[in-house]
Protein backbone atom coordinates (compact mmCIF):
# COMPACT_ATOMS: atom_id res chain seq x y z
CA UNK A 1 0.00 0.00 0.00
CA UNK A 2 1.22 3.40 -1.10
CA UNK A 3 1.67 5.86 2.00
CA UNK A 4 1.68 8.90 -0.66
CA UNK A 5 0.51 9.83 -3.71
CA UNK A 6 -0.01 12.36 -6.28
CA UNK A 7 -3.22 13.01 -8.67
CA UNK A 8 -3.66 15.47 -11.00
CA UNK A 9 -6.98 17.43 -11.35
CA UNK A 10 -8.60 20.07 -13.50
CA UNK A 11 -11.44 22.01 -11.73
CA UNK A 12 -14.97 21.31 -13.70
CA UNK A 13 -16.74 24.44 -14.53
CA UNK A 14 -19.87 23.10 -11.85
CA UNK A 15 -17.61 22.84 -9.65
CA UNK A 16 -17.05 26.69 -9.26
CA UNK A 17 -19.74 29.18 -7.76
CA UNK A 18 -21.12 32.42 -7.95
CA UNK A 19 -17.88 33.74 -6.38
CA UNK A 20 -16.20 32.19 -9.68
CA UNK A 21 -14.02 30.06 -7.33
CA UNK A 22 -13.99 26.55 -6.25
CA UNK A 23 -16.85 25.92 -3.74
CA UNK A 24 -15.10 25.34 -0.73
CA UNK A 25 -17.31 22.07 0.17
CA UNK A 26 -15.85 20.78 -3.43
CA UNK A 27 -12.33 20.16 -2.16
CA UNK A 28 -13.90 16.71 -0.01
CA UNK A 29 -14.42 15.28 -2.99
CA UNK A 30 -11.54 16.24 -4.75
CA UNK A 31 -9.46 14.44 -1.38
CA UNK A 32 -12.15 11.46 -1.48
CA UNK A 33 -11.06 11.32 -5.24
CA UNK A 34 -7.47 11.18 -3.73
CA UNK A 35 -8.30 8.35 -1.36
CA UNK A 36 -10.03 6.35 -4.12
CA UNK A 37 -6.97 6.87 -6.83
CA UNK A 38 -4.27 6.25 -4.17
CA UNK A 39 -5.77 2.66 -3.63
CA UNK A 40 -6.24 1.69 -7.18
CA UNK A 41 -2.54 2.73 -8.28
CA UNK A 42 -1.88 0.22 -4.88
CA UNK A 43 -3.60 -2.19 -6.61
CA UNK A 44 -6.56 -2.11 -5.10
CA UNK A 45 -9.72 -0.94 -5.25
CA UNK A 46 -12.38 1.20 -3.00
CA UNK A 47 -15.56 -0.53 -5.15
CA UNK A 48 -14.42 -4.22 -4.17
CA UNK A 49 -13.94 -3.04 -0.66
CA UNK A 50 -17.45 -2.37 0.01
CA UNK A 51 -19.16 -5.34 -2.11
CA UNK A 52 -17.41 -7.27 0.67
CA UNK A 53 -19.57 -5.64 3.08
CA UNK A 54 -16.98 -3.11 4.95
CA UNK A 55 -17.40 1.30 4.18
CA UNK A 56 -14.74 4.04 4.83
CA UNK A 57 -16.75 6.75 6.90
CA UNK A 58 -15.42 9.84 7.79
CA UNK A 59 -15.47 10.60 10.95
CA UNK A 60 -13.26 13.79 11.07
CA UNK A 61 -12.17 16.62 8.97
CA UNK A 62 -10.11 19.97 9.10
CA UNK A 63 -9.65 21.95 6.35
CA UNK A 64 -7.42 24.74 5.96
CA UNK A 65 -8.07 27.26 2.89
CA UNK A 66 -5.54 29.33 2.10
CA UNK A 67 -5.65 30.80 -2.30
CA UNK A 68 -8.93 30.03 -4.21
CA UNK A 69 -8.90 27.38 -6.89
CA UNK A 70 -10.60 28.54 -10.31
CA UNK A 71 -12.00 26.74 -12.93
CA UNK A 72 -10.20 25.24 -15.40
CA UNK A 73 -6.84 25.12 -12.72
CA UNK A 74 -4.76 22.30 -13.18
CA UNK A 75 -4.23 21.14 -9.81
CA UNK A 76 -2.18 18.88 -7.88
CA UNK A 77 -3.64 16.99 -5.01
CA UNK A 78 -0.57 14.79 -2.64
CA UNK A 79 -2.26 12.43 -0.33
CA UNK A 80 -0.44 11.05 2.47
CA UNK A 81 -1.40 7.89 4.95
CA UNK A 82 -0.54 9.31 8.17
CA UNK A 83 -2.18 6.05 10.17
CA UNK A 84 -3.43 3.03 9.36
CA UNK A 85 -4.63 0.61 12.23
CA UNK A 86 -7.11 -1.19 14.02
CA UNK A 87 -10.14 0.39 12.60
CA UNK A 88 -8.95 4.06 11.98
CA UNK A 89 -6.75 5.93 8.72
CA UNK A 90 -5.49 9.02 8.85
CA UNK A 91 -4.81 11.09 5.89
CA UNK A 92 -3.13 14.32 5.23
CA UNK A 93 -3.48 16.23 1.43
CA UNK A 94 -2.28 19.39 0.43
CA UNK A 95 -3.23 21.15 -3.19
CA UNK A 96 -1.06 22.63 -5.07
CA UNK A 97 -1.74 24.92 -8.49
CA UNK A 98 2.10 25.14 -9.50
CA UNK A 99 4.34 26.15 -6.26
CA UNK A 100 1.25 27.81 -4.42
CA UNK A 101 0.22 25.63 -1.90
CA UNK A 102 -3.87 26.59 -1.90
CA UNK A 103 -5.63 24.19 0.54
CA UNK A 104 -4.31 21.58 3.27
CA UNK A 105 -6.47 18.97 5.06
CA UNK A 106 -6.22 15.88 7.34
CA UNK A 107 -9.29 13.83 7.83
CA UNK A 108 -10.16 10.35 10.35
CA UNK A 109 -11.96 7.64 8.14
CA UNK A 110 -13.33 4.89 10.61
CA UNK A 111 -14.12 1.43 8.88
CA UNK A 112 -17.40 0.06 9.93
CA UNK A 113 -19.96 -2.68 8.16
CA UNK A 114 -23.45 -2.26 6.56
CA UNK A 115 -25.23 -2.01 10.36
CA UNK A 116 -22.41 0.25 10.87
CA UNK A 117 -20.45 -1.58 13.39
CA UNK A 118 -16.79 -0.55 13.72
CA UNK A 119 -14.52 -2.81 12.28
CA UNK A 120 -11.10 -4.20 11.53
CA UNK A 121 -9.30 -2.56 7.97
CA UNK A 122 -8.47 -5.11 5.85
CA UNK A 123 -4.64 -6.59 6.17
CA UNK A 124 -3.74 -5.03 2.95
CA UNK A 125 -4.69 -1.32 4.41
CA UNK A 126 -2.96 -1.82 7.97
CA UNK A 127 0.05 -0.44 8.46
CA UNK A 128 3.02 -2.88 10.67
CA UNK A 129 4.05 0.35 12.54
CA UNK A 130 2.93 4.12 12.92
CA UNK A 131 4.40 6.17 10.01
CA UNK A 132 3.74 9.18 12.27
CA UNK A 133 6.36 10.46 14.20
CA UNK B 1 -52.50 11.35 -5.19
CA UNK B 2 -52.57 15.33 -6.29
CA UNK B 3 -52.12 16.33 -9.73
CA UNK B 4 -50.26 19.72 -8.97
CA UNK B 5 -48.09 21.04 -6.49
CA UNK B 6 -46.65 24.30 -6.07
CA UNK B 7 -43.62 24.09 -4.25
CA UNK B 8 -41.68 27.48 -3.03
CA UNK B 9 -37.53 26.95 -3.59
CA UNK B 10 -34.86 29.48 -2.31
CA UNK B 11 -31.57 28.99 -4.48
CA UNK B 12 -28.63 28.13 -2.38
CA UNK B 13 -25.33 29.67 -2.94
CA UNK B 14 -23.60 26.04 -3.94
CA UNK B 15 -26.06 25.78 -6.70
CA UNK B 16 -24.84 28.58 -8.23
CA UNK B 17 -22.06 28.64 -10.57
CA UNK B 18 -19.03 30.59 -12.41
CA UNK B 19 -21.37 32.39 -14.17
CA UNK B 20 -23.37 33.79 -11.21
CA UNK B 21 -26.34 31.87 -12.10
CA UNK B 22 -28.08 28.60 -11.16
CA UNK B 23 -26.13 25.95 -12.86
CA UNK B 24 -28.21 23.83 -15.43
CA UNK B 25 -28.14 20.31 -14.14
CA UNK B 26 -29.05 22.15 -10.59
CA UNK B 27 -32.76 22.37 -12.05
CA UNK B 28 -32.85 18.46 -12.47
CA UNK B 29 -32.76 18.94 -8.47
CA UNK B 30 -35.26 21.10 -7.94
CA UNK B 31 -37.60 18.83 -10.11
CA UNK B 32 -36.78 15.64 -7.78
CA UNK B 33 -37.81 17.99 -4.55
CA UNK B 34 -40.88 18.91 -6.46
CA UNK B 35 -42.42 15.15 -6.84
CA UNK B 36 -40.81 14.03 -3.80
CA UNK B 37 -42.91 17.03 -2.16
CA UNK B 38 -45.79 16.46 -3.95
CA UNK B 39 -45.94 12.65 -2.70
CA UNK B 40 -45.34 13.33 0.69
CA UNK B 41 -48.76 16.50 0.07
CA UNK B 42 -50.29 13.34 -1.14
CA UNK B 43 -50.25 11.58 1.79
CA UNK B 44 -47.17 8.76 0.91
CA UNK B 45 -43.22 9.13 1.00
CA UNK B 46 -40.66 8.08 -1.62
CA UNK B 47 -38.28 7.09 1.05
CA UNK B 48 -41.09 4.46 2.26
CA UNK B 49 -41.63 3.33 -1.49
CA UNK B 50 -37.82 2.82 -2.12
CA UNK B 51 -37.88 0.66 1.71
CA UNK B 52 -40.63 -1.36 0.03
CA UNK B 53 -38.43 -2.20 -2.94
CA UNK B 54 -39.40 -0.19 -6.00
CA UNK B 55 -37.24 3.20 -7.39
CA UNK B 56 -38.39 5.53 -9.46
CA UNK B 57 -36.03 6.41 -12.38
CA UNK B 58 -35.45 9.29 -14.33
CA UNK B 59 -36.15 7.68 -18.13
CA UNK B 60 -36.19 10.59 -20.52
CA UNK B 61 -35.98 14.75 -19.34
CA UNK B 62 -35.92 17.74 -21.59
CA UNK B 63 -35.88 20.73 -20.23
CA UNK B 64 -35.86 24.38 -22.11
CA UNK B 65 -33.65 27.10 -19.96
CA UNK B 66 -35.40 30.51 -20.58
CA UNK B 67 -34.19 32.68 -17.90
CA UNK B 68 -31.08 32.37 -15.69
CA UNK B 69 -31.98 31.72 -11.32
CA UNK B 70 -29.68 33.19 -9.26
CA UNK B 71 -27.89 33.28 -6.01
CA UNK B 72 -31.22 33.95 -2.99
CA UNK B 73 -34.09 33.94 -5.38
CA UNK B 74 -37.72 32.77 -4.50
CA UNK B 75 -38.58 30.47 -6.83
CA UNK B 76 -42.31 28.44 -6.93
CA UNK B 77 -41.93 25.44 -8.70
CA UNK B 78 -45.30 23.66 -10.63
CA UNK B 79 -45.12 19.87 -10.84
CA UNK B 80 -48.22 18.31 -12.80
CA UNK B 81 -48.61 14.77 -13.32
CA UNK B 82 -49.38 14.03 -16.48
CA UNK B 83 -49.47 10.22 -16.74
CA UNK B 84 -49.94 7.83 -14.43
CA UNK B 85 -50.39 4.16 -15.41
CA UNK B 86 -48.56 0.79 -15.69
CA UNK B 87 -44.70 1.33 -14.83
CA UNK B 88 -44.34 4.74 -16.24
CA UNK B 89 -45.26 8.57 -14.97
CA UNK B 90 -44.59 12.06 -17.16
CA UNK B 91 -44.57 14.83 -15.17
CA UNK B 92 -44.55 18.58 -16.30
CA UNK B 93 -42.32 21.21 -14.48
CA UNK B 94 -42.65 25.03 -14.33
CA UNK B 95 -40.14 27.45 -12.07
CA UNK B 96 -41.39 30.81 -11.90
CA UNK B 97 -39.81 33.91 -10.17
CA UNK B 98 -42.54 36.20 -9.76
CA UNK B 99 -44.64 36.09 -13.09
CA UNK B 100 -41.34 35.29 -15.22
CA UNK B 101 -41.37 31.63 -16.47
CA UNK B 102 -37.34 30.84 -16.21
CA UNK B 103 -37.57 26.72 -16.89
CA UNK B 104 -39.98 24.48 -18.50
CA UNK B 105 -39.54 20.38 -18.62
CA UNK B 106 -40.79 17.31 -18.82
CA UNK B 107 -39.79 13.58 -17.21
CA UNK B 108 -40.30 9.99 -18.29
CA UNK B 109 -40.22 8.20 -15.43
CA UNK B 110 -39.78 4.27 -15.04
CA UNK B 111 -40.62 2.21 -11.66
CA UNK B 112 -38.26 -0.71 -11.32
CA UNK B 113 -36.96 -2.94 -8.96
CA UNK B 114 -33.67 -3.51 -6.65
CA UNK B 115 -32.64 -5.54 -9.58
CA UNK B 116 -33.48 -3.26 -12.22
CA UNK B 117 -36.99 -4.93 -13.29
CA UNK B 118 -39.47 -3.08 -14.49
CA UNK B 119 -42.36 -3.19 -11.97
CA UNK B 120 -46.20 -2.00 -11.72
CA UNK B 121 -46.89 1.48 -9.83
CA UNK B 122 -48.11 0.72 -6.60
CA UNK B 123 -52.00 1.23 -6.80
CA UNK B 124 -52.23 5.18 -5.05
CA UNK B 125 -49.78 6.02 -7.63
CA UNK B 126 -51.95 5.40 -11.00
CA UNK B 127 -54.80 7.23 -12.41
CA UNK B 128 -57.73 5.93 -13.17
CA UNK B 129 -57.64 7.07 -16.20
CA UNK B 130 -55.10 9.24 -18.34
CA UNK B 131 -55.25 13.35 -17.45
CA UNK B 132 -53.36 13.83 -20.60
CA UNK B 133 -55.82 15.18 -23.81
CA UNK C 1 -27.24 40.38 14.78
CA UNK C 2 -28.45 37.17 16.06
CA UNK C 3 -26.08 34.86 18.25
CA UNK C 4 -28.09 31.57 17.23
CA UNK C 5 -30.03 30.40 15.18
CA UNK C 6 -31.79 27.25 14.25
CA UNK C 7 -32.97 26.05 11.18
CA UNK C 8 -35.13 22.95 9.41
CA UNK C 9 -33.25 20.84 6.90
CA UNK C 10 -34.97 17.91 5.22
CA UNK C 11 -32.50 15.79 3.34
CA UNK C 12 -32.68 15.70 -0.40
CA UNK C 13 -31.96 12.86 -2.48
CA UNK C 14 -29.05 14.18 -4.67
CA UNK C 15 -27.42 14.79 -1.58
CA UNK C 16 -27.37 10.98 -0.57
CA UNK C 17 -24.41 8.90 -2.19
CA UNK C 18 -24.00 5.21 -2.71
CA UNK C 19 -23.85 4.62 1.03
CA UNK C 20 -27.51 5.70 1.09
CA UNK C 21 -26.03 8.30 3.77
CA UNK C 22 -25.87 12.50 3.30
CA UNK C 23 -22.36 12.74 1.18
CA UNK C 24 -20.16 14.20 4.26
CA UNK C 25 -19.10 17.24 1.39
CA UNK C 26 -22.77 18.18 1.74
CA UNK C 27 -22.87 19.29 5.50
CA UNK C 28 -20.81 21.91 4.27
CA UNK C 29 -23.78 23.58 2.27
CA UNK C 30 -26.14 23.01 4.75
CA UNK C 31 -23.64 25.23 7.17
CA UNK C 32 -23.62 27.68 4.60
CA UNK C 33 -27.24 27.79 4.42
CA UNK C 34 -27.24 28.22 8.66
CA UNK C 35 -25.46 31.06 8.28
CA UNK C 36 -27.06 32.47 5.24
CA UNK C 37 -30.71 31.99 6.74
CA UNK C 38 -29.58 33.80 9.92
CA UNK C 39 -27.90 36.66 8.24
CA UNK C 40 -31.81 36.99 6.78
CA UNK C 41 -33.43 36.25 9.78
CA UNK C 42 -31.31 39.27 11.45
CA UNK C 43 -32.68 41.61 8.64
CA UNK C 44 -29.66 41.46 6.51
CA UNK C 45 -28.91 39.71 2.81
CA UNK C 46 -25.93 37.95 2.18
CA UNK C 47 -26.21 38.76 -1.62
CA UNK C 48 -26.86 42.73 -0.96
CA UNK C 49 -23.55 41.94 0.84
CA UNK C 50 -21.69 40.42 -1.96
CA UNK C 51 -23.39 43.69 -4.46
CA UNK C 52 -21.53 45.94 -2.25
CA UNK C 53 -18.50 43.81 -3.19
CA UNK C 54 -17.61 41.97 0.01
CA UNK C 55 -17.26 38.69 -0.01
CA UNK C 56 -17.12 36.06 3.12
CA UNK C 57 -14.88 33.34 2.78
CA UNK C 58 -14.09 29.95 4.80
CA UNK C 59 -10.63 29.87 5.29
CA UNK C 60 -10.70 27.06 8.08
CA UNK C 61 -13.17 24.41 9.17
CA UNK C 62 -13.42 21.50 11.55
CA UNK C 63 -16.16 18.68 11.10
CA UNK C 64 -16.95 15.66 13.44
CA UNK C 65 -19.06 13.13 11.87
CA UNK C 66 -21.34 11.14 14.57
CA UNK C 67 -24.18 9.71 12.74
CA UNK C 68 -25.14 9.71 9.52
CA UNK C 69 -27.99 11.27 8.43
CA UNK C 70 -30.30 9.83 5.25
CA UNK C 71 -32.66 10.68 2.69
CA UNK C 72 -36.09 12.67 3.64
CA UNK C 73 -34.50 12.97 7.44
CA UNK C 74 -35.90 15.73 9.19
CA UNK C 75 -32.46 17.61 10.87
CA UNK C 76 -32.50 20.61 13.02
CA UNK C 77 -29.03 22.53 12.47
CA UNK C 78 -28.01 24.96 15.12
CA UNK C 79 -25.43 27.79 13.77
CA UNK C 80 -24.35 30.14 16.29
CA UNK C 81 -21.52 33.02 15.79
CA UNK C 82 -18.68 32.70 18.15
CA UNK C 83 -16.71 35.73 17.36
CA UNK C 84 -17.15 38.59 14.71
CA UNK C 85 -14.77 41.45 15.13
CA UNK C 86 -12.93 42.99 12.02
CA UNK C 87 -12.41 40.91 9.22
CA UNK C 88 -12.74 37.44 10.97
CA UNK C 89 -15.64 35.37 12.01
CA UNK C 90 -15.99 32.34 13.99
CA UNK C 91 -19.28 30.21 13.56
CA UNK C 92 -20.27 27.11 15.52
CA UNK C 93 -22.93 24.35 14.18
CA UNK C 94 -24.68 21.58 15.72
CA UNK C 95 -27.06 19.15 13.29
CA UNK C 96 -29.31 16.95 15.46
CA UNK C 97 -32.19 14.61 14.18
CA UNK C 98 -34.52 14.41 17.41
CA UNK C 99 -32.33 14.45 20.12
CA UNK C 100 -29.35 12.80 18.19
CA UNK C 101 -26.36 15.27 17.61
CA UNK C 102 -25.25 13.90 14.30
CA UNK C 103 -22.74 16.57 12.97
CA UNK C 104 -20.54 18.95 15.06
CA UNK C 105 -18.62 21.89 13.12
CA UNK C 106 -16.75 25.30 13.79
CA UNK C 107 -15.36 27.33 11.04
CA UNK C 108 -13.38 30.58 10.74
CA UNK C 109 -14.56 32.81 8.06
CA UNK C 110 -13.18 36.08 6.56
CA UNK C 111 -14.12 39.06 4.71
CA UNK C 112 -12.46 40.17 1.24
CA UNK C 113 -13.40 42.21 -1.26
CA UNK C 114 -13.34 41.19 -5.23
CA UNK C 115 -9.80 41.81 -5.57
CA UNK C 116 -8.84 38.88 -2.57
CA UNK C 117 -8.01 41.72 -0.34
CA UNK C 118 -8.86 41.15 3.66
CA UNK C 119 -11.18 44.10 4.97
CA UNK C 120 -12.99 44.95 7.70
CA UNK C 121 -16.60 43.57 8.37
CA UNK C 122 -19.78 45.51 7.91
CA UNK C 123 -20.79 47.14 11.05
CA UNK C 124 -23.84 45.38 11.55
CA UNK C 125 -22.25 41.57 11.79
CA UNK C 126 -19.62 43.12 13.91
CA UNK C 127 -19.79 41.93 17.90
CA UNK C 128 -18.69 44.59 20.37
CA UNK C 129 -17.92 42.63 22.56
CA UNK C 130 -16.51 38.80 22.12
CA UNK C 131 -19.35 36.42 23.00
CA UNK C 132 -16.89 33.33 23.15
CA UNK C 133 -15.16 32.95 26.97
CA UNK D 1 -12.25 23.04 -34.49
CA UNK D 2 -12.90 18.96 -34.02
CA UNK D 3 -16.58 17.83 -34.67
CA UNK D 4 -15.89 14.63 -32.98
CA UNK D 5 -14.17 14.34 -29.20
CA UNK D 6 -13.99 10.91 -26.89
CA UNK D 7 -13.55 11.62 -23.18
CA UNK D 8 -12.61 8.82 -20.63
CA UNK D 9 -14.81 9.71 -17.52
CA UNK D 10 -14.55 7.93 -14.39
CA UNK D 11 -17.44 7.86 -12.03
CA UNK D 12 -16.65 9.92 -8.41
CA UNK D 13 -18.31 8.19 -5.47
CA UNK D 14 -20.06 11.81 -5.17
CA UNK D 15 -21.67 11.92 -8.68
CA UNK D 16 -23.89 8.66 -7.06
CA UNK D 17 -26.88 8.64 -5.46
CA UNK D 18 -28.66 6.52 -2.22
CA UNK D 19 -29.26 4.16 -5.21
CA UNK D 20 -26.00 3.06 -5.64
CA UNK D 21 -26.01 5.01 -9.39
CA UNK D 22 -25.15 7.91 -10.78
CA UNK D 23 -27.75 10.50 -9.92
CA UNK D 24 -29.56 11.85 -13.36
CA UNK D 25 -28.43 15.57 -12.73
CA UNK D 26 -24.69 14.62 -12.52
CA UNK D 27 -24.34 13.43 -16.21
CA UNK D 28 -25.23 16.97 -17.47
CA UNK D 29 -21.48 17.94 -15.38
CA UNK D 30 -20.31 15.14 -17.71
CA UNK D 31 -21.71 16.97 -20.80
CA UNK D 32 -20.20 19.92 -20.05
CA UNK D 33 -16.85 18.61 -19.32
CA UNK D 34 -17.14 16.95 -23.35
CA UNK D 35 -17.54 20.27 -24.56
CA UNK D 36 -14.61 21.63 -22.41
CA UNK D 37 -12.31 19.01 -23.19
CA UNK D 38 -13.30 18.84 -26.90
CA UNK D 39 -12.57 22.83 -27.14
CA UNK D 40 -8.85 22.65 -25.45
CA UNK D 41 -8.09 19.57 -27.63
CA UNK D 42 -8.97 22.15 -30.53
CA UNK D 43 -6.80 24.36 -29.45
CA UNK D 44 -8.64 26.81 -27.98
CA UNK D 45 -10.25 27.75 -24.29
CA UNK D 46 -13.58 27.88 -22.71
CA UNK D 47 -11.78 30.13 -19.70
CA UNK D 48 -10.43 32.44 -22.22
CA UNK D 49 -14.03 32.91 -23.78
CA UNK D 50 -15.10 34.11 -20.38
CA UNK D 51 -12.44 35.95 -20.11
CA UNK D 52 -13.03 38.37 -23.00
CA UNK D 53 -16.68 38.92 -22.31
CA UNK D 54 -18.68 35.69 -23.76
CA UNK D 55 -20.67 32.88 -22.26
CA UNK D 56 -21.78 29.67 -23.13
CA UNK D 57 -25.36 29.13 -21.83
CA UNK D 58 -27.37 25.72 -22.47
CA UNK D 59 -30.92 26.67 -23.67
CA UNK D 60 -32.16 23.39 -24.10
CA UNK D 61 -31.44 20.14 -23.33
CA UNK D 62 -32.65 16.72 -23.85
CA UNK D 63 -31.82 13.22 -22.16
CA UNK D 64 -32.22 9.47 -22.60
CA UNK D 65 -31.59 7.47 -19.85
CA UNK D 66 -30.93 3.48 -21.17
CA UNK D 67 -28.99 1.92 -18.46
CA UNK D 68 -27.17 2.96 -15.34
CA UNK D 69 -23.35 4.23 -14.42
CA UNK D 70 -21.97 3.07 -11.21
CA UNK D 71 -19.29 4.01 -9.00
CA UNK D 72 -15.80 3.94 -10.24
CA UNK D 73 -17.21 3.02 -13.97
CA UNK D 74 -14.72 3.92 -16.20
CA UNK D 75 -17.29 5.50 -19.02
CA UNK D 76 -16.19 7.07 -22.87
CA UNK D 77 -18.51 10.06 -23.48
CA UNK D 78 -18.69 10.72 -27.39
CA UNK D 79 -19.44 14.67 -27.89
CA UNK D 80 -20.29 15.86 -31.54
CA UNK D 81 -21.22 18.85 -33.43
CA UNK D 82 -23.95 19.28 -35.33
CA UNK D 83 -24.63 22.96 -35.30
CA UNK D 84 -22.58 25.90 -35.15
CA UNK D 85 -24.07 29.32 -36.54
CA UNK D 86 -24.77 32.76 -35.42
CA UNK D 87 -25.30 32.58 -31.90
CA UNK D 88 -26.16 29.11 -31.70
CA UNK D 89 -24.43 25.69 -30.60
CA UNK D 90 -26.03 22.32 -31.09
CA UNK D 91 -24.58 19.36 -29.56
CA UNK D 92 -25.20 15.38 -29.70
CA UNK D 93 -23.78 13.11 -26.33
CA UNK D 94 -23.13 9.15 -25.75
CA UNK D 95 -21.73 7.77 -23.12
CA UNK D 96 -20.82 4.43 -23.28
CA UNK D 97 -19.31 2.00 -20.82
CA UNK D 98 -17.57 -0.52 -23.20
CA UNK D 99 -20.14 -1.33 -26.09
CA UNK D 100 -23.17 -0.59 -23.42
CA UNK D 101 -24.47 2.62 -24.47
CA UNK D 102 -26.20 3.81 -21.18
CA UNK D 103 -27.00 7.85 -21.22
CA UNK D 104 -27.77 9.97 -25.27
CA UNK D 105 -28.44 13.41 -25.10
CA UNK D 106 -28.52 16.48 -27.05
CA UNK D 107 -28.30 20.07 -26.16
CA UNK D 108 -28.88 23.31 -27.81
CA UNK D 109 -26.29 25.96 -26.35
CA UNK D 110 -26.64 30.06 -27.08
CA UNK D 111 -23.65 32.73 -26.77
CA UNK D 112 -24.58 35.54 -25.09
CA UNK D 113 -22.69 38.40 -23.23
CA UNK D 114 -22.46 39.71 -19.33
CA UNK D 115 -25.95 41.50 -20.22
CA UNK D 116 -27.26 38.51 -21.23
CA UNK D 117 -27.49 40.12 -24.92
CA UNK D 118 -27.04 36.99 -27.30
CA UNK D 119 -23.76 37.68 -29.57
CA UNK D 120 -22.46 36.32 -32.19
CA UNK D 121 -20.36 32.77 -31.65
CA UNK D 122 -16.28 33.77 -32.48
CA UNK D 123 -15.14 32.67 -35.65
CA UNK D 124 -13.49 29.67 -34.64
CA UNK D 125 -15.93 28.08 -33.26
CA UNK D 126 -18.27 28.41 -36.71
CA UNK D 127 -18.74 25.73 -39.16
CA UNK D 128 -18.55 27.08 -42.63
CA UNK D 129 -21.76 25.01 -43.30
CA UNK D 130 -23.93 22.61 -41.38
CA UNK D 131 -22.70 19.57 -40.57
CA UNK D 132 -26.35 18.09 -39.73
CA UNK D 133 -27.72 16.80 -42.77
Amino acid sequence: MLREFKLDIRVRYNETDGQGRVHHAQYLNYFERGRVEMLRASGFSYKELEKGGLMLVVSEIRVRYLLPAEFDDDLVLTTRVLYARGARLEHQYQLHRGSDLLVEADTEIACIDRTGKVRRLPNYLQFSREVRE
